[in-house]
């Protein structure tokens, strides 16, 4: 997690920072790791010319015309572009792995983004399903609580409607003008007009992909104490979410269902697998008053900055070292430190330009692996 | 738990056991007393009429004809009466607190007594509840598996029916000839005919009672390496089973359902508790792998005898005094003994005179409380 800023960005902290992470391949927590190295992304863009040069691929930095059109663009939308540590900035996000270093935010100024629980589930939601969640939501945010969910079909769709007046958090997959699915369109402004928020990391412009909707549900998990689970086929998004609860180390409920019914068995699965059976808002509300949220930056994976400037880059030969030390498993950093027999800094600098150069992943922000794709 | 008898009981001492059993106020563990502290069946008949008239209450002892009579009724009827520690005495029974002395079978002889799932559930159960036990149960047969249930109406029936041919034990609620509900008894014969089993531990022509369903449900689990809970509403004699088989140290399994049907509550709250959520047949089998029925047997409260004849009896004052630390609230012996003051051999003589009046009973084999009936 990035200290946690005592003041706001200032604009030109906030084009370097739109501009550090909009560019290719840099994700969260390639950002926080060029942040770390180089102290601030003003000098990260300057040291970035030299380090995509190293990896032999051609990517492209974000231009300061582009950022500042973004923000300029997200004024007009009604929305505000927030820092990781501002004051704006939702605290339980900064929690998890990989929090986004900026967020767009709009409305929900006056929500509790604290006492917050996450409803996801099927797209296909049977009736039951829906007023199932109606119930939940309902009673949750009548028990003070917001209701956090992604603006999809089904459950999600009926976690807004039910609570639009007492406080809701949709999280988009894509960009701040290209709401989805376009039939929740409505809904979207109907939250923005009842106080309510919608939220994405997305640039604005950006067409949701299917690898998109994961990326987003950490987000929802992230912004959570815990999620319910209502209504989820065995390999569905919503059970992507539940593990990404867990790994944020976030409650995880699930509404129990027969198991002649297939839209029960992710939640069924769930149960067995030890996330919390629960029947109404009450279950939730008390396992939620022992939830510890903070307790999820133990899977931070920031490093403290060791690499000094006399430190002599990596070799080639180092290079072909760690690559042939690399899977598809994700493993852990200090293993490879280990395997390769390659020095920490070494390690993160070599690391770092892979990053860039799209050739590895990051899993739960701590393993890494070889990305085929 | 009774030695275990390394050969069968004597005609003689199969009479003098049935007597003492169907002696008023003599249930399983004042059986267990008497023997424990007269050494037979036989020296507990002699020595009752003193134990009673010391209660001040009267007693009816159960007379040879009836016993003989009941014997021969029984052999008519092609059952037959086998007492705890006789090889044919179901293995698994003996390891319950408060296992009968004494049951009535028929049938059964090639079943696997050993490798069996009770099915407990609602009488008005839904479609889904009958093709769900359904499923289950026939898997569970082709899987090896004894299914063991209460002939009841809904579940029960539906359990029976699916296991007709892969081997079934019914567990009845009152007398050999008193199967209930009557339209079931096409059934009781179906399930005889086929190989299945009866059992009770109640006497010829007993009518059941309410009373005696709890009773019977004991048997059912304590039958039984783990049992599987359907469908049960919140207050139901299917939890009264889950209940009784947790204290006999048996897995209990309960199948989820949507938090709107109430027939769901009771599986879901079971699941709450900690029983295992389960969805077919695999998932109990997977569990049953690693069942200890034996270790049921912490439960027993059977004492040494320690009372030797020269001991004096408790005096009055001394029942004044048991009787004054005895409420509704049931509550261990050896707690008992410490509150009132009174010998270990005193408190022995006492409860078993209290047990022989009707003034006191057990729960769990261990708790005592007074009785309000």
């Amino acid at each position: 997690m990035a200290a946690r800023l005592s003041a706001a960005l200032t604009d030109a902290q906030r084009v370097a920072w739109l501009r550090l992470i909009r560019t290719d391949n840099v994700g969260p927590a390639t950002f926080r790791q060029l942040l770390n190295r180089f102290g601030t992304a003003e000098a990260a863009l300057d040291a970035l010319p030299g380090l995509l040069q190293r990896t032999g691929k051609p990517a492209r930095i974000a231009s300061q015309a582009a950022a500042e059109d973004e923000i300029a663009c997200l004024m007009r939308f009604g929305a505000r572009l927030v820092a990781s540590g501002e004051a704006d900035y939702p605290e339980l996000l900064g929690y998890i792995p990989a929090s986004p270093p900026l967020v767009t935010m709009a409305g929900g100024v006056n929500l509790d983004w604290q006492r917050t629980v996450g409803i996801v589930g099927a797209r296909n939601a049977s009736s039951a399903g829906i007023k199932m969640t109606r119930m939940l939501a309902t009673d949750l945010g009548e028990r003070g609580y917001t209701v956090v969910s992604g603006l999809a079909r089904g459950i999600d769709t009926a976690a807004h409607q039910a609570t639009l007046i007492t406080g809701t958090i949709a999280v988009l997959a894509g960009g701040f003008d290209k709401i989805y699915p376009d039939e929740n369109i409505p809904l979207a402004h109907d939250i923005l007009d009842n106080g309510g928020a919608l939220l994405t990391e997305m640039p604005l412009g950006w067409e949701p992909r299917a690898r998109d909707f994961p990326r987003r549900n950490r987000l929802v998990s992230g912004l959570s104490l815990g999620i319910v689970v209502v209504e989820a086929a065995k390999r569905s998004g919503s059970l992507i979410t539940a593990r990404l609860a867990l790994e944020q180390n976030r409650d995880v409920f699930a509404v129990p269902g027969s198991p002649l019914d297939p839209r029960a068995e992710g939640g069924n699965a769930l149960i067995q697998q030890g996330a919390r059976l629960i029947t109404c808002a009450e279950d939730i509300i008390e396992t939620l008053g022992s939830a510890d949220p903070a307790s999820g930056a133990l899977f931070d994976r920031d490093w403290e900055p060791d690499l000094t400037p006399d430190t002599p880059p990596p070799t080639e030969d180092d290079k072909s070292r760690l690559l042939s030390a690399l899977t598809a498993t994700p493993i852990e950093v200090d293993e490879l430190v280990r395997q390769s027999g390659l020095t920490v800094s070494a390690m993160q600098m070599l690391l770092l330009e892979l990053d860039l150069a799209g050739q590895i992943e990051w899993s739960s922000g701590q393993l890494v692996a070889l990305r085929y794709s």
